[in-house]
């Protein structure tokens, strides 16, 4: 990598993107605005809601965005981009407006996470870099709050997959994600500098390991740590770990905190609860159990059925890799753009798969809460300019099977989407992660339970208004007109 | 973020290595030597080979490795180390001895890619970094090979999985990593500034949604572009999209090179068989048809197996997360550490699971080459003071099933760890991402076909030598009579 010393993210794009960018700029479109959605189109490992995360990077990457001068060079001489187009990059900075869902909003299939209305050119060649972070930081967020779900509020949760998630970046975005869906705690320092994700982690079997015994270890250990977490299945957990600890814990007595042992392999459920007895009957009642091995949420109902006796949980590959599902399908669509006039007008791109086919215009989202219970009843998409709150008696129907409807009144309509960027300058004060993770769970608090569930949850609505799914019937119309007429296109001639 | 401006990857680490770190320096222990071995017990994807990556990311990071200031900072105010060891961290770097497989080496389970001397308390520090980049690359050039060898030599690999990768750094090493194991491009144009990978690109669908149609699409991006590659898939392949990209060709003529259709949905195998006869009988016999769509090996087995015409794959999701299994199992294990007199004495981590245990000391790695074929007869672990090239007959012997055995005469044994860091400093000359995708082709042609397959592979072999193999027996037996010891140590005591 010596060549380049600058850290430019202008790159980290797809080369199409800038293709395009080009063939704008040759044709004089570039500056035209474009509004494009971010969303996904299919709940994450079945889960009944997600939990949107990527938003600070997102702020990051847009307000450094530009191309340096080894990004032009290499433009120039390798890739072949001629000195005039290199010349507008050069310039290129993001200018646009961006409204988004906040960092801990729970997030549906098929509602716009994020709202992009830039230049086209600008539009385009950022869609990759916010489509990445956007993809993994909000699919962790959403498998840490599944696995916490299933937790529960009185125990603890702990990421400890550094070592196995996908590079440095992974890594320490993926302990803030995981905090933001409600994880407690993360084993990896950067997260914690960076963020203020607490840090948690006490020693390794390499410790045990260099000190040949356990005894030796644990007293070593707790000669520099008041508050002592034992790991104890080095050699033998309930032969050698487990007494060695309460031994050590005997001899120490006031001088350390014997807060807890940690076992990390062989049969969870029969060595916790084995260990539960042996620390009760030595008096050690207040002391834990934290548990790690390949955890995620099946084996961890599954431990809980048997009556596994473990406080804490620690999890590793399976939450920061995602492991079930390691990609969310996040798109980025255009759905409108400024024609010759000057107009915004309406685009939509169709499928023959009816959930594939995009809900075009400016749109606003909200959240339709029942004031009585204060519970959701649902996602309300609806035009720009519309507003649900001046209805008395809202109408909510499903998008696809449209004759699923129900009417609701007495509701709190709360806008989803909040401004971020306005034409190019940040106007949003950006929440620490604890912040973000109690606005995560108030957020879980207005959701009913039957959409929490791990399994099988009930389908949560994300209706379109009246006025956006009519606007929608008549752009598909219209583009199957255009097709059609496509289709007998022989005597198609280009309008330069 | 904004609260810190350095970029330090020093606390890219597991909080409970810097506790035994201080653990060892609070005893001062913290300078004794210690050697790990960073391996993996399984092969990822069930496939008979894997392609070593990482390398030049360690280098980086070892080079750099230090605390800032704000580390520092951030571990005595929000941690609680005491002033004295955040004194002694502060001059840290990494002054010990790494060995490695080269990128680009064909390596197997159970068989150690690096090997670390360091101090015991730096060795601990930078564990997890190490595990965390290796995992991840070497899992993303394995499965970029297995992919490559499905799609075949006179067929275009490319990698598309910027937008669904996790996080920046796995979209731009996974594409460096791709290109390791074959692949021919990417869509990533920082991966090609950073590593000189070749890119590849053309337009997307909102490039046709810009213009509303194809025609007009196909011709503004022909004023900018010589090589075309026209995107047929965003309103109907076969009735607008090929029939279109022909009509622009014709009228263009000899103004393009119209280089390629791009399809990206839809039945891949109907569809290109379907446009490589509209194309033929357009006379644009040479025009070549690329695929792409949620793409992994399983479906090019397939969409090839059912005769579709296509020449070029583009791959994303299922090769940048490694989808299947979106992680590596590689560990980190203490073979060797200084003893109080100054001495390396092997240690051993003891399982009840036969692969589980360790193979102690310090060892070389060889791959045993038959000079008659220039395959390769298996791999070869010995003794630091062992050299197989003096014996004329080989004894190769399972490391499990010792019975399994084979003698090799008229053997070349290639060295595979080469030295990286000698003392702290770098010794080893990166080479460019090119030369080690060539050094993997090389290394491919030493492995027989029968560990190729992507479906049942032969099982490679990985075997001690005889004295590697005593040793071990050696060093188990001497700590299950440790084991048992401590069992009866009622009367343990601490020598402090």
């Amino acid at each position: 990598m010596g060549k380049y010393t600058d850290d430019s993210l202008g790159l980290h794009t797809d080369l199409y993107q800038i293709n395009m960018a080009e063939t704008y700029w040759e044709d004089d479109l570039h500056n035209r605005k474009a509004v494009f959605e971010i969303f996904f189109r299919k709940m994450p490992f079945g889960n009944g809601y997600a939990v949107f995360a990527g938003l600070e990077r997102m702020i990051e990457y847009l307000n450094e965005f530009k191309f340096t001068k080894s990004d032009l060079d290499y433009l120039k001489e390798e890739v072949g981009y001629g000195d005039d187009f290199i010349e507008y990059l050069s310039t290129m900075k993001f200018t646009g407006t961006i409204r988004s869902m906040r960092e801990g909003e729970l997030v549906f299939a098929n509602e716009p996470l994020v709202r992009i209305e830039a230049t086209l050119a600008e539009a385009q060649i950022i869609e990759t870099a916010l489509l990445n972070i956007v993809n993994f930081q909000t699919l962790i967020a959403t498998k840490a709050s599944r696995i916490k779900q299933v937790i529960g509020d009185g125990q603890v949760a702990m990421e400890f997959g550094t070592r196995r998630a996908q590079e440095i970046d992974a890594a320490v975005w993926g302990a803030r994600a995981a905090y933001i869906g409600g994880f407690e705690a993360t084993s990896n320092v950067l997260a914690g500098k960076l963020f203020g994700v607490p840090v948690s982690g006490t020693h390794a079997h390499s410790l045990v390991q260099a000190y040949k015994d356990e005894y030796t270890a644990f007293h070593k250990y707790a000669r520099r740590h008041k508050d002592c977490v034992f790991l104890v299945d080095t050699y033998d957990t309930l032969k050698s770990g487990v007494p060695t600890a309460i031994k050590v814990a005997k001899e120490l007595g006031d001088k350390i905190n014997f807060v807890a042992i940690r076992l990390d392999s062989g049969d969870l459920a029969y060595l916790s609860k084995e260990a539960r007895k042996m620390l009760d009957e030595a008096g050690f009642t207040d002391t834990k159990i934290v548990a790690s091995n390949d955890l995620d949420e099946y084996t961890i109902i599954n431990l809980k059925q048997q009556g596994a006796k473990i406080d804490s949980w620690g999890i590793g590959t399976k939450l920061i890799t995602a492991y079930d599902q390691p990609a969310l399908g996040a798109v980025y669509k255009l759905v409108a753009i400024e024609d010759d006039n000057g107009e915004l007008v309406d685009t939509i791109k169709i499928s023959g798969n009816p959930e594939k086919v995009t809900t075009p215009g400016l749109k606003k989202i909200y959240r339709i809460i029942n004031v009585r219970n204060k519970k959701s009843e649902g996602d309300y998409i609806a035009m720009e300019d519309e507003n649900p709150q001046d209805e008395k008696r809202l109408k909510m129907f499903h998008p696809i099977h449209t004759f699923i409807s129900k009417y609701v009144t007495n509701f709190e309509a709360k806008e989803l989407h909040h401004d971020i960027f306005v034409n190019g300058k940040l106007v949003y004060e950006v929440p620490t992660a604890k912040e973000i993770q109690q606005y995560t769970k108030e957020n879980m608090a207005v959701l009913w339970d039957e959409y929490k569930r791990s399994l099988n949850p009930a389908e949560y609505p994300v209706d379109l208004s009246q006025k956006c799914w009519d606007n929608k019937m008549e752009n598909i119309e219209e583009v199957k007109r255009r097709v059609e007429e496509m289709g007998k296109g022989e005597d198609q001639t280009l309008q330069q």
